[in-house]
């Protein structure tokens, strides 16, 4: 049983907590909080609860809640901390990582060199192999590489072009914008493009990402040149055998991602989760060499199944299929079509 | 003086009738209004008000707003209708023009097939000259002819990938969503790509139709491939003859469509509206054959000035630069940058 830490608990950390603890192979032996909010108390009664040092004990212990120690403490005992604190500090923690040789799982907020290599399960499961320090790549990216790699393997990539339109922030978050407007991003390619390369070689690609007024879900507009003719029918068959893939049609009633994220809550999952890209069958268009399609990416959920993999790879308890295959299991990731 | 009746005073019959009265060559004959709500009131200081038949008339009277008389009298007076009736009533009131010996002007939610010709100014003008029924492309698809007809000009148009950001619904429209979702058209391409050919010949384009809940403007990221290579300067020139359309900075704090629709109110125009098309200057990318860039449209008034372009094509009173020079001087549409 792999023992891990989650330094972190906020819309990636207390996933991660739950999907590790979902595990037969792997453990939670406490998570990291700053403050005693509504969040760390309901934390409190599954988990150990640390806090990054001594000077957050006391506000802890005015609320009641019980701290076991500090995340140096929380560093004796775990072999692994899976990183989920703000975009940035991830950096900054490392040298304590380094200093208590635990190994360190990082997410797509910090910058790929903090890591020995980036991550993503179906496109280099094999890099993250033995590994003391990994990067799981943003929600954004892994929903392009989970579907580009199918297609990669089933009629190679000449070039992408994807246009991102991006949920402006999550549903627990009210300080963002925008509100009322759309706000592109001028750095173009946006950082999903270098990102997606990362874990997918020297794929060539152009990413442009859009900012609009929704909290649920991205929704990505992509184009292949593929080396290879492909054929309708040819592609859905390709991501047919990816179970972090799934169909939706508009036929069903699944117009926008409304729909898509009302039925993840039929699935009866953690916190009503989607960890599937989903992809509108309507959408599929293939003529000749180009590939187009429109998929959506649930942006809290869709890299926790990437975590718990990378662990795995990292300490080599399983091979690529085997780990995806137990963690899919674990979650309740099955064949579906909609 | 050209005599010129609207039929229909929502959000493009009442910037119409704004654009005809600010002319030289045309006069305002009179609108048709439905309901005596509060923008027939406004209207009524300015306009003669008339009605679709005497059915309706008592509503207004009740209401103090007085009528001159129905559809079918202001057909006797004006020698032109512009009909900015809702999406398909256009293709029905057609019959009566007819009967009535009326030119009309029909807008972009009617079918191609309602008029002789579709319309934009830059890219076929010509087309209209002398004809009775012209209709003039809808927002969008204007946006898409501004910027692509110069383009098309300086270096030809091999291809056109277009992903449209749609804004949900018209600022004063409550009764569509989505309200917090992103609904993409799985009719592909979406009917702006048909529409486009309408007025640029058998230009071969794609268009991918995304809705966000936003009611300020829609949002275009185009990739053109041309026949001749093209530089950012190439392009950027290309466009700097065109009125029509206006560049943005970042750098100038003009970081979404909300901040665009603020500029716009500097100006003091009418209804604090946009006529050009904004292409954000960061966001050009020209490579060897390929253009990219991003451009917002302002769905409720950037047809306003193909309006009476389209007015005076019809009936022969100036050629295409010298009524497009008319127009933007009237209506305070200069040369800028930002």
């Amino acid at each position: 049983m792999i023992r891990v830490g989650i330094n972190g608990y906020g819309t990636i950390g207390r996933r991660v907590a739950n999907a590790v603890s979902s595990q037969d192979d792997m453990i939670v032996v406490g998570i990291v909080k700053t403050k005693p909010d509504y969040i760390s108390e309901v934390a409190s009664r599954r988990f150990k609860i640390f806090v990054p040092d001594s000077s957050y004990m006391k506000a802890f212990q005015d609320a009641g809640i019980k701290v076991e120690g500090t995340l140096d403490n929380l560093l004796d005992d775990a072999e692994i901390i899976v990183d989920a604190t703000p975009e940035g500090m991830g950096e900054k923690n490392k040298p304590l990582y380094i200093k208590k040789k635990a190994k360190a799982i990082f997410e797509g907020g910090e910058e790929p060199d903090v890591a020995e290599t980036s991550f993503n399960a179906y496109s280099n499961y094999n890099d993250a192999i033995g590994k003391s320090y990994v990067r799981v790549v943003s929600c954004n990216t892994t929903g392009l590489a989970r579907t580009l790699y199918p297609i990669q393997q089933a009629f190679g990539v000449k070039h992408v072009e994807a246009t991102l339109i991006r949920r402006a922030t999550d549903q627990n978050d009210s300080s963002k914008g925008p509100i009322n407007a759309v706000e592109p991003s001028l750095k173009i390619p946006s950082h999903h493009a270098p990102d997606l390369k990362t874990v997918m070689g020297n794929i060539d690609v152009n990413t442009v990402a859009i900012k609009v007024p929704t909290t649920l879900m991205h929704v990505h507009v992509v184009q292949v040149d593929t080396e290879k003719n492909a054929s309708n029918d040819g592609v859905l068959e390709a991501w047919n055998n990816y179970r972090r893939i799934i169909h939706v049609k508009k036929d069903d009633g699944i117009k926008s991602t409304a729909q898509i994220m009302d039925l993840a809550r039929e699935f009866g999952r953690d916190r009503s989760d989607l960890y599937e890209i989903a992809i509108w069958e309507g959408s599929v268009s293939a003529k000749a060499n180009r590939i187009s399609y429109i998929q959506a990416v649930h942006q809290e959920s869709d890299v926790i199944p990437e975590n718990v993999d990378a662990i795995r790879a990292m300490f080599n308890l399983a091979d690529k299929e085997k780990s995806i295959e137990k963690t899919d299991k674990s979650l309740g990731i099955e064949k579906r079509v909609y």
